[in-house]
């Protein structure tokens, strides 16, 4: 056995951690009017910019997100040993294309709106087990098609509930591998699928926060620190709705989150904007944000210790008609300037 | 660096290799009546045997496949550390509500027909990294889930071509650890997306073959053996229509396969049944097949060294609609008697 990774539970320490190398973030013309607009590398000002469908659209994100860290980083695509990948679309398509396009060997992923950290995480583990020398991973969405997916095309103009989220038209890569750098992925946390029933598929903040605080009270005790550790943890997507739950359940369990050091991917994106409903989501959401403005702030060293606790609802159309009710899941990673 | 693993290309050698612990197969009525009938661990003597909608299962499926190589492997599902987990539904709904179930850290995949060998690829790298001291991987699919999703539902009776597939009603699971045991998870390779521009979305066949080629001679190259190494080489799901074609692609890259030691699983799962045209297809066939039948020739000392090359079919209905030609992708993984 190595010793360079210590399980802890459903958590990994890795004593000889992976470098974070290089970011990107790609965005929509609603992201860049947002409050982090610049901390994307990239912005459309048109939702299908020319492309013949949206899901083409998001699939040239995803594969621009591709490229700009891969630029970032100072390589090329085949310094790239393995590329992890996935999105919201059925059968992860845009997914499929962009490895397609790099050519690279592809694991593709699926944890709704937690997709990217599941990829960092396995690529910590190829990094920091010696399997890779530098690995991708990368995590999309876009508005349009997954309102049309889930929900109704956006021409339909439905009335949509307080509780309901907007996908992010976003996308997010980050280059991890074995070299010296600023920021390291010290630890993780492998969320369980936790469910209390909520069958609201709008409201997809409060079937997630469950699953949130579950893997938030596992890290911190199997890591054995406690929340003021971090100065930041990071929450994507639970918006406000959920939020405000994952911080009672929270508390509940004796885990007080500092609310000026606990702030949301999907609150923070669009800011006060009243059409987003409770927030914004979608695999675009907690990618974009991590791998653009939170990577920004620690490569600044506004910020040392992050801990980002992405959140995704394993829930599909069939299964909400089929009066299933939302299974949440939340996979947590620690970035750190060491 | 562990040392343990060895990584070469887009391969890797396992040098203190993890332990296939346990298997298990289940399987549908048709499943049964084929020429692996035997080798399932359970049948279902019917497609929906009470279960509410297919969905449900096809779930079922799932979690039987998990309790089944749980206790085959003599421990309890806490006894698991992680489990990965896949299928063809949309959003990998099956694998999500088994997860929920089983209440254990869980990374959802998507490779198609070839999850399950993702799969036990990713729980060997746990498993020999240190990462983890005991994983579950499992995949299923069935029949009328899949049909009505990617095609019609079956009650239609539409027409199909011969080159069209049939998927396999059937999941299978498997534990994998770090004690002895007499089969080894020895070495793996992941697989690159080729994509050679077929669209015809009966032709999985077809369209996967050339992945299939991709990944067999970079395996036979980057772990320095030959084919015939292996006693046997196994690809799932190709169908007759891809087989015949792999077969061709590799004879003209100078790899001759001896066709009595190169099985497609999709061949062999129903044998000679004309209803089911090129063959078997689905996550399930390669996971039962694999996890049932070649599991018991290789406990049994039928088979030393097996490389099982699953290959899936990265298309989704709507991509087919939009006319985007279908990505394959072939992950294989050589279990050995050592």
């Amino acid at each position: 056995m190595s010793g360079t990774i210590v399980q802890q539970g459903q958590s990994w320490i890795f004593s000889v951690p992976a470098t974070l190398i290089a970011a990107s973030a790609i965005g929509g013309p609603k992201e860049g009017k947002g409050p982090l607009g610049a901390d994307f590398d990239y912005l459309f000002s048109d939702n299908r910019d020319g492309q013949a469908s949206f899901e083409q659209m998001e699939q040239r994100m995803l594969q621009i997100a591709c490229e700009m860290a891969i630029a970032k980083a100072g390589c090329v695509a085949d310094d790239i040993d393995f590329f992890l990948c996935g999105d919201l679309l059925n059968q992860i398509t845009s997914s499929g294309f962009t490895a397609r396009s790099l050519a690279r060997p592809y694991f593709g992923l699926f944890a709704a709106c937690a997709t990217a950290v599941e990829g960092l995480i396995l690529s910590s583990l190829m990094v920091a087990s010696g399997a890779a020398k530098k690995t991708m991973c990368a995590a999309g969405s876009h508005t349009c098609t997954a309102e049309r997916q889930f929900r109704y095309p956006n021409e339909y103009g439905c009335q949509k509930p307080p509780q309901s989220q907007y996908t992010t038209t976003a996308a997010g890569a980050a280059i991890i591998g074995n070299e010296e750098g600023v920021i390291k992925i010290t630890a993780a946390t492998i969320g369980r699928v936790v469910d209390l029933g909520i069958t609201d598929s709008f409201n997809m903040g409060g079937a997630m926060a469950p699953a949130f605080a579950d893997t938030i009270t596992a890290h911190l005790q199997q890591r054995g620190v406690s929340a003021d550790y971090y100065d930041l943890i990071l929450s994507g997507d639970l918006g406000r709705v959920g939020r405000d739950i994952a911080l009672d359940l929270l508390y509940r369990r004796g885990i007080e989150l500092d609310e000026r050091r606990y702030i949301d991917c999907g609150c923070l994106i669009y800011g006060d904007d009243k059409a987003v409903f409770a927030g914004g989501s979608g695999c675009g959401c907690v990618a974009s944000v991590s791998f653009g403005h939170i990577y920004r702030r620690l490569m600044a060293g506004e910020l040392n210790r992050v801990l980002i606790a992405a959140t995704g609802a394993l829930l599909s159309p069939t299964s909400s008609q089929q009066k299933q009710s939302i299974p949440g899941i939340s996979h947590a990673v620690a970035l750190e300037r060491i």
